[in-house]
């Protein structure tokens, strides 16, 4: 039985993981790190007991467990729930917890994340290593989960000080064998990042989105629309309580980069209201050439 | 000879058509109509002699001509000019127009189009209608020329008081033997819808990208930036010439429609800032659900 192997050493039998939440994410962790042989038994954690079931009969878990269980026999332990739950959920996992038992997390900020985390955790935060694979698909739950979701992507690890370097290394090594490559970053940093590239733009589509649909003449404008519109939308058509979630979650970072790219647009607005047509044109030859630049290097099409 | 046919009336010979710019819009509109059979003769009128002799031997026109030719010569001119340079086009047709001659143009701004068009033809500015053919491509030049670029596409015509509905019909009727659908508006409201969802779009986009090409970590965030930011950029990857001078020749429009846009930032920033999720949840869901609603209808995937 899992329960009586010696838990962690370099020796011992391969590592019990713990998937709390078996979505696309945790479901895909498990998939990945089984196949790769990095795991041996598979714990599956969740409030929805379908997903669950699914993904016992998935075979991305072998058996459900509670948190207090979970707690109590894996050796590594992934939290893949929406941000505002990690602190219960770190709360429940605390009294049975090990002493060699790591815990890291897939949430999309970091900051609150690791607040949370001291706050539910105390003297063994030290457990907690805080992370966020950045991957995702249009498709959600167990049966979207792939063992190839994270081969060529990026995971991000935001360390505690409390973290050593071996376990930090542990959970890194976790990732590179799902074919992720892992960046360190400070919490602050990676949620003023995720906020840069990914929340904001998504703030300023559903604005544009939102002032074009409640114009007098929304109907004439709709009809003009283009392909530039069309793309610059996109994103707007978003599950509105998910995007609400991120950026109260990441609140702070949103904001900051806001008031940065509104300097930015005034500086544009400026040389446009003084018809300055030299500034104008070095604005926005900036502005193309770093997205033909990254538009070559990034992969994307 | 063409120039010795009568002109215009409706059991006439067919109008001799010229074409000022023979690039993708105008050679586009010649092939179209002779296609069609609604025109006759076409001359071609244009600064590069280069892409006035591929037009030649495309077969797009039927012989150059100077401006003075095409004003004594043609029963309709197109203007495909920068709209910059469309005061001085109709200045050097004046001297030589004939009364029955129409005038029409394919500029993306109005307001300035018809302000040009008065000082320009003073008396006789009822023989200019002012058009814009919604409708491009990523390619350029007479070569780019097809005589169904139009087919399924938006025309806008902005006429004048002093046009009379004759001469509405007869380019409105040129327009739809392109295949093409005509819509009237007032030039105020073309450059403000267009501002709307053509110029802010790229402005936006562009500050955007500036200012996240201007971040000290530039770099990591680059890397870090996926397929929302993809779509969110790629039109500010444009051309900085042309997009400049589209910003000032429509600046009033612009600025316009980035104030409403401001306003509606505002009202979404301080939402955001006051944590009021259910603010922030119908503001998002009124985005998701006018660009879902838009994209089921468009046509545009």
């Amino acid at each position: 039985m899992h329960d009586q192997q010696p838990s962690g050493g370099p020796a011992a039998a391969p590592p019990v993981l713990a998937v709390v939440g078996v979505g696309l994410i945790g479901g895909s962790f498990a998939a990945a790190l089984r196949q790769a042989g990095a795991v041996g038994r598979v714990l599956g954690v969740g409030r929805n007991r379908k997903s669950l079931q699914q993904a016992v009969e998935l075979g991305l878990v072998d058996a459900e467990a509670t948190l207090a269980e979970a707690a109590a026999q894996a050796d590594i332990i992934l939290l893949s729930v929406p941000v505002g739950a990690t602190g219960a959920a770190l709360e429940a996992l605390r009294p049975a917890l090990r002493p060699g038992t790591l815990i890291t997390d897939a949430g999309s900020t970091k900051v609150n994340v690791v607040q949370a985390a001291r706050a539910a955790l105390g003297d063994r935060v030290a457990q907690f290593i805080p992370g966020h694979p950045i991957a995702g698909a249009e498709t959600t739950g167990p049966a979207a989960a792939a063992p190839r979701l994270y081969e060529g992507r990026t995971v991000i690890l935001t360390p505690l000080d409390e973290n050593s370097a071996e376990d930090r290394l542990r959970i890194t090594r976790l990732w590179e064998a799902c074919g992720a490559r892992v960046l360190i970053m400070e919490p602050e940093t990676h949620d003023i990042v995720l906020a840069s590239v990914s929340h904001v733009p998504h703030f300023l589509s559903s604005v544009y989105m939102w002032q074009v649909a409640s114009a007098a003449n929304s109907d004439v404008r709709m009809e003009l629309a283009g392909s530039g519109f069309r793309d610059f939308t996109r994103i707007a058509a978003g599950s509105p309580e998910m995007w609400r979630d991120i950026f109260l979650a990441n609140r702070g970072a949103v904001l900051s980069e806001l008031a940065e790219v509104r300097k930015a647009l005034d500086h544009a607005e400026q040389a446009l209201l003084a018809g300055d047509a030299q500034q104008l044109h070095d604005f926005l030859e900036r502005a193309a050439l770093a997205r033909r630049f990254w538009g070559s290097r990034s992969g994307l099409k």
